[in-house]
Order: C-alpha cells, then sequence, then structure tokens
C-alpha cells in the first residue's frame, strides 16, 4: 500500500477515518482496514488501560510477529519444495 | 505475543515504552520491535502531517497487507507442494 499511486479509498479504523492512496482494489483495503479494527478493539478490550496510540503500536507489533512468524514457514515450505524438485 | 504469559521485556518504539509478557525469546520481541519503529519513522517522514495515532494505525495496515500478501504466496506453495506429492 503506497503513497505514490492512484486509487483513493477512504476507510474507518477504531473512530479515524484514513485515506489509503494505491493500487490495490477497494475489497482488499477495506478487508486490511477491517482486520487492524478488529485487533484493535480486541487489544483494548483486554488492555483497557491503554491510549488509542499505544493499542496501535500494540497492533503493529502483534501483525508483525505474525508476519515473521509465517515468513519462517514459508521458508521451510520453499526448501521442502527445493528438496522435491531435486 | 500473549499478554497472559510469563518473561518481560521492555522495548521502546517511536519514543515510548511497552513491556511485552510473553514466550518470545527476547531476541525476537526486540527485532519485532526494531522494524515497528523502522517503519513509523519511514512512515512519518513521508508523511509528516501525520501524528503518532495514524502513524501507528497505518503502520499497523501496512503490517496487515504484507501479511496477507505473504499468506496468499503461502498458500500457493502449499497448492504445489500437494500437486508433487501427489
Amino acid at each position: 500500500m503506497e503513497e505514490e499511486q492512484k486509487t483513493r479509498i477512504t476507510i474507518d479504523i477504531y473512530g479515524q477515518t484514513y485515506t489509503i492512496i494505491g493500487t490495490d482494489s477497494s475489497a482488499h483495503v477495506r478487508q486490511v482496514a477491517t482486520l487492524v479494527d478488529d485487533r484493535m478493539r480486541e487489544l483494548s478490550a483486554r488492555n483497557t488501560y491503554l491510549d488509542t496510540t499505544k493499542v496501535a503500536v500494540l497492533t503493529a507489533v502483534n501483525s508483525v510477529h505474525d508476519y515473521l512468524k509465517l515468513q519462517t514457514e514459508k521458508e521451510l515450505l520453499e526448501e521442502e519444495l527445493k528438496k522435491l524438485k531435486g
């Protein structure tokens, strides 16, 4: 989701409006926005003392953590494929 | 990175301190924190009008976007593996 591209999509996350400019489909951007909103609300419900910035930063932390975990899983699959292909 | 577990790791992201409680290694948690901090600073440098909450939310948006993209790539690898294994 780059800022330099063409379509403009307006989304709402945690009570604030964001304009996403990029080449991704509206459906994809809305799916991402819904996931982030859900994760922020879950995190906030479990940690009621956190302000919005901290909720957002910790949501980013959890998302990057999940990304790295998935990356490791993908690398294992790639190794397996490489072996199978000889 | 769950809140209910055992080790406590203190990290700094974008000028604020967070305590992460979980079972992940300190090295992993620090790697995640550095990535989030880097991403927030890059996004902020490109969009100087954004406040910290918006920088954090958009960093979460970008991270979830990357996660979904990687998930699709992983699913393609899994299909390829399935075919190769018969």
